[in-house]
């Protein structure tokens, strides 16, 4: 079983309209709503994946009851635990194709709501293999949540993977999780240098290891991702580019490589998954899935080069 | 009393921004939420002229049950009734003084659920003068919807003003309403001809009243506006332009007239009451409410003139 925490998790509605005119009045014909934020992500491409999944975080108000309905809708178990405050809203424009996207901030958590959060992670990761934390850390949590987080779940025995950016990936680390999943500009921002080519990606890697990773996973957008280990650096290279929407492709590869750590693949078996659906992840017009028939046809095609 | 019927109530949710970037992921770090649509905007009005105001229409689902608890909070008295959909939102993008604005159509209403409205208008109209109709008419209710509500409002011993456009407004003429109060282009569209100057919007003044209302209000923006009973026409002008936001001015006239047709006020009074207090919820920068100084500052200096 895996437990895919999403501390900021969303409600994503999608407003269409024909046009998109600032200063304007608009229309809205059409209104999609859905359970979103990066480890909602995670949790659907395992469950699309055939994986035991559940979603711990944090759901409060009536857009924490949205996100409850539409998990219960989609299939996904759910240990979210309550809070005062309303979740947040992040509401997408979407005209000619382009989407254009406003994210809330979402409430600020109290003290005993971050140690209700401890305690309910604590008891989803009994007997589970893998634990994900994604994406950022609420307003008002422990800038180390994270890293207590990892330690929990490793003491219930589970492995952590964890896909986040700045301060809470950098607090992260201390606690030794198994993978860190950065996108080149992540990366980047953390270390506090340039990571274009796949030597800096590998370099990028190097350091995140130094500072407590077991491995990084550095993802390179249509270039692929480079693996980093102890002495050992693979690139991962995609057959062809792929189109569509890019976002939730990391979420879905974080969601590739906890499958991988929970059925025992090899790492290279678990690279070219990752590589695979989280290429497949772009066809897929909305984040939290990916096109099978594209992840079947770039996943043995992945070229895998040790540098 | 006065009842304030708002079939299309709304939340409306502010998201305040640094800049619009179409096709861009935007952080809101300020969201606001309160309830609205036009007959909404109404009750708030009244409400500040201290005039005892109930609100009916519907309210359904997260938002609807927002809608409830923000009336509540501003003080306001509510007979809205409960639909099985989801309230309709109103998201207000404002970047740099420009506020995009994204209107959500709203639910779907049932035949059941209308005649409940119906029942309630009805129940909430028995001891009020006035009752006021706003804004439009939600999709599946009748499209005669608003002279049935205005008989009835009748029968119960109140007056109605009529506050909408389009086919709401030409069907609820012909249950001969008090007032109606279309601003000119709502007039023009109905009646399909150009309404640009004051002898047009009296012009169009008498067609609305050879279909049935007995007096009409056509507002004319900063130019004030044009008041028709039969054989009579006149124009308010106003001393000065007041800069603003001119969205709600409307509702604030139509709730300065209900007060007029309520306390009894002299026509004369009731024209200069509504072109002040219209003009100062210009000053006002959300729809709902008016600023009391700049009322004081206008209502003297209205110029009325018979032509």
């Amino acid at each position: 079983m895996i437990v895919a925490v999403c501390a900021n998790a969303a409600i994503d509605v999608t407003y269409t309209v024909p046009v998109l005119l600032p200063g304007e009045a608009h229309r809205v014909a059409e209104v999609r709503e859905r359970a979103g934020g990066k480890g909602i992500n995670v949790a659907r491409v395992l469950h699309q994946l055939g994986q035991d999944v559940t979603v711990c975080g944090f759901a409060g108000g009536a857009a924490g009851a949205a996100i409850i309905d539409d998990l219960q809708v989609s299939g996904i178990a759910q240990a979210l635990t309550p809070i005062a405050g309303e979740s947040r809203r992040a509401v997408a424009v979407v005209a000619q194709d382009q989407a254009t996207v406003f994210n809330e901030q979402g409430p600020r958590i109290s003290n005993e709501e971050w140690q209700q959060l401890v305690a309910d992670v604590g008891a989803a990761s009994l007997g589970a293999e893998v634990v994900v934390l994604s994406g950022s850390v609420p307003p008002g949590a422990p800038a180390t949540g994270y890293a207590q987080l990892a330690d929990l779940a490793r003491r219930q025995g589970a492995t952590v993977i964890v896909d986040a950016d700045g301060d809470a990936l950098g607090h992260a680390l201390a606690a030794a999780p198994e993978i860190v999943k950065p996108n080149a500009s992540e990366a980047a921002a953390l270390l506090g240098r340039s990571v274009q080519t796949r030597e800096d990606a590998r370099d990028a890697g190097h350091a995140l290891l130094r500072r407590g990773a077991h491995a990084a996973v550095v993802s390179r957008g249509p270039s692929g991702l480079v693996a980093v280990r102890e002495g050992e650096a693979i690139e991962a290279r995609l057959p062809r580019r792929v189109d569509g929407n890019p976002t939730g492709a990391g979420d879905a590869l974080a969601a590739a490589l906890a499958r991988g750590l929970s059925s025992g693949a090899t790492w290279r078996e678990m690279l070219c998954d990752a590589a695979a659906i989280s290429a497949a992840a772009v066809a897929e017009p909305v984040a939290g899935g990916f096109v099978q028939a594209v992840a079947d046809e770039l996943r043995p095609a992945i070229e895998l080069e040790e540098f």
